[in-house]
């Protein structure tokens, strides 16, 4: 329920965190129900509905192998116009063929009708095990029973139902001080598998009352994912089900135009409420104990300091040494020339928060305190600095440790 | 000592596999001694030298923050007549700036001149922690006992004195029948960090006695390596000390001639020794308890096989999966679709050994044996293979699992 509760984030003034969830904002119901789908017998089917129509921006995995959910919304429902979701858990439905788009379009047939909205305004999505169909005979009754469940109240039940290997709650809500007035925004994300990022599915949504164009909702939201869940999922390598939907439906009257100063106002706020979410799902990452801020400096580009930077976060030797506590920067080295093959050779310097452990290249000629380097190894959350000192681009990202609960947990999650 | 014990690899015809090491060729030295740089106590300085004058072969990591011995030979080595190698383990000297190119440089003079050779025939290499200094007060002595130790049977502790993990014998020798007679190749190899491919170090020492041009060593090198250590070290994506080292000293009088039959039997034998070690090394994967051979084939370009085929090797979800004895193939497909995001909807076939488990991207109809799939993931070698339907290139690869014991060792492992 706390969207802020790592140290890398902090809201801006305008935003006041509230106690909420997706219904907070004004119009908004949501259900999550136990369709049988998940063999655990926990939730795992859920709507969110807007009583209004909205505005919405949506970003879908790039993969190839995207499941059916995801090419059934990209290419099937409306643009820029959705109102509501409806979303499973235990069951991705990718690499289902074309029972799969059926079986997709069905659950957004069903859902819109029982709702009683067009279903082009019906999005979809699916999270789970790939490649089984879905058991279309507990979804069919599963859609009913959650849209008539829908509620005010229900924001919670939906975060719910959307988890598989989640165990931290992910989802909150945040009034936001406009010139107009104050607009609402709830989120709530899933996801746990950040430590092969990629890989893991990412599901968010984001709703808010203010009154805001499409084409700004889109950007805004493209912004707010670049410093959030696109700086813990590297590189646009994403899973077959990643999927972020924002919808706002104007109920609160607040209206954010180009341009102004209330944009960049609400921008501010959207982008705390995704890198919070973010941040979450990083301190989730399936067996983590540790956060790890990652900030390259000195990059001769950007698209340098972002290849470094996924290089340094996907690395298992890195990874498994902040596990083990232990502050071996040659392994960020090591893994920091590598995506820098071929070029001159690297200078960089090295610090663990305030401590430096690298200069030019080399250890620095006064050992760091070992007391100060225990204490910040043992913290669950370490900022680590690395200036290449080739230029001036920078890129900041949020890693979680490996460990054997990782391997544990998804040697035993099964097909 | 046995350099195909993986069902992977089979000598050809015309190589049979005899008992011995890098010192089985004509002509050839070696040593291994405890110097003290491990804690350990065990050894961790070797030397191996031809008594004549060698044509030879160089591979180098391209890694921007590659070792200092790595940037002594390449810079300040004859190209293609090295004689001789020192080697220390316990301490890679990189990241050690311009001392560690002066202890790099110190200990090729001191080599050199223990064995009467000029220092530009001496190649020098380490492998270790990085960022720590090398202890020349322990290296000094050490070069000098190992070149009083050097005799024909220290091929064994010359390679026991390399290894930091690795837990393997990875060395070997063969005979090449040729239409001029036979020459010996002896090989030996380090490394045991194949889980993260990139960042282990890999250090490779192949002697043999024909008479070889450089020219034409150095292109069968290329060749051997392409099939082998990089086919499980991925993209050139390699660690800061990785280093291998081909020696011809001629001493068996057999002549192999640029363009004739004899090249291409001795590049296959060539080709066959390295590919046994590359397997031995993935085999002796840190922690791993299996080698997946990963068939790509039906990619659109030679480049898209590769990519393929690294991006699933490198997957922390496949590579746990295979750990679990899972086939769970979806994590497979989504890794290609990463690697293809962007193009058009992936309709791969993917095959467990003969077992069939998806046809155009969607679970076969007629479900898989459980029983013959639990007896193909219980075994210690599984071959997969993916055709992704693009077009004509394939590329090979091999990986280990990812296991409870990778974590422990690297959580472990300390500066």
């Amino acid at each position: 329920m706390h969207l802020f509760s790592s140290k890398f984030v902090k809201p801006p003034d305008h935003v006041n965190e509230i106690t909420g969830s997706v219904t907070t904002p004004r119009g908004f119901r949501a259900s999550g129900i136990a369709a049988g789908l998940k063999k655990s017998g926990k939730p795992d089917l859920g709507m969110l509905v807007s009583e209004s129509p909205c505005t919405s921006a949506t970003l879908y995995t790039p993969n190839a192998a995207a499941a059916a959910p995801i090419r059934v919304c990209r290419e099937e429902t409306a643009a820029g116009a959705l109102q509501a979701v409806v979303v499973n858990s235990g069951s991705a439905n990718a690499c289902t063929g074309e029972r799969g788009l059926e079986d997709a379009r069905a659950m957004v047939k069903l859902a819109a009708a029982k709702i009683g909205i067009d279903p082009r305004f019906m999005a979809v999505a699916s999270t789970g095990v790939i490649g089984q169909k879905l058991p279309m005979e507990a979804v069919e009754p599963g859609i009913k029973f959650a849209a008539d469940s829908l509620s005010k109240s229900g924001g919670g039940d939906f975060a719910d139902a959307i988890h598989t290997t989640d165990k931290l709650d992910k989802d909150g809500a945040v009034e936001v001080n406009l010139s107009q007035g104050t607009a609402t925004i709830g989120a709530c994300a899933k996801g746990a598998g950040m430590i092969a990022p990629a890989l893991a599915t990412l599901l968010v949504f984001v709703t808010t009352d203010a009154v805001i164009p499409a084409p700004l909702l889109r950007k805004m939201l493209t912004a707010a994912a670049g410093g959030s869940f696109n700086a813990v999922s590297v590189d646009g390598d994403m899973s077959t089900n990643d999927f972020i939907l924002l919808m706002a439906n104007a109920e609160s009257g607040v209206a954010i135009e180009p341009g102004g100063g209330d944009a960049i106002l609400f921008s501010e706020a959207l982008a705390a409420v995704c890198k919070g979410l973010a941040l979450k799902i990083v301190a989730d990452g399936e067996g983590a104990t540790k956060v790890i801020e990652l900030n390259i400096n000195g990059a001769a580009g950007a698209e340098e300091a972002v290849r470094v930077a996924g290089a340094i976060s996907n690395s298992a030797l890195v990874k498994t040494a902040f596990y083990g506590r232990d502050a071996n920067w040659g392994r960020l080295i090591a893994a920091a020339g590598a995506a820098l093959a071929g070029q001159p050779e690297l200078l960089a310097d090295i610090h663990y928060e305030e401590v430096c452990l690298a200069r030019g290249g080399v250890a620095c000629e006064t050992a760091p305190d070992p007391e100060r380097l225990k204490e910040i190894m043992g913290k669950p959350e370490i900022s680590v600095t690395l200036d290449l000192r080739r230029g001036g681009s920078s890129h900041t990202m949020y890693f979680s440790d490996l460990t054997h609960d990782y391997v544990t947990l998804n040697a035993e999650y099964t097909t």
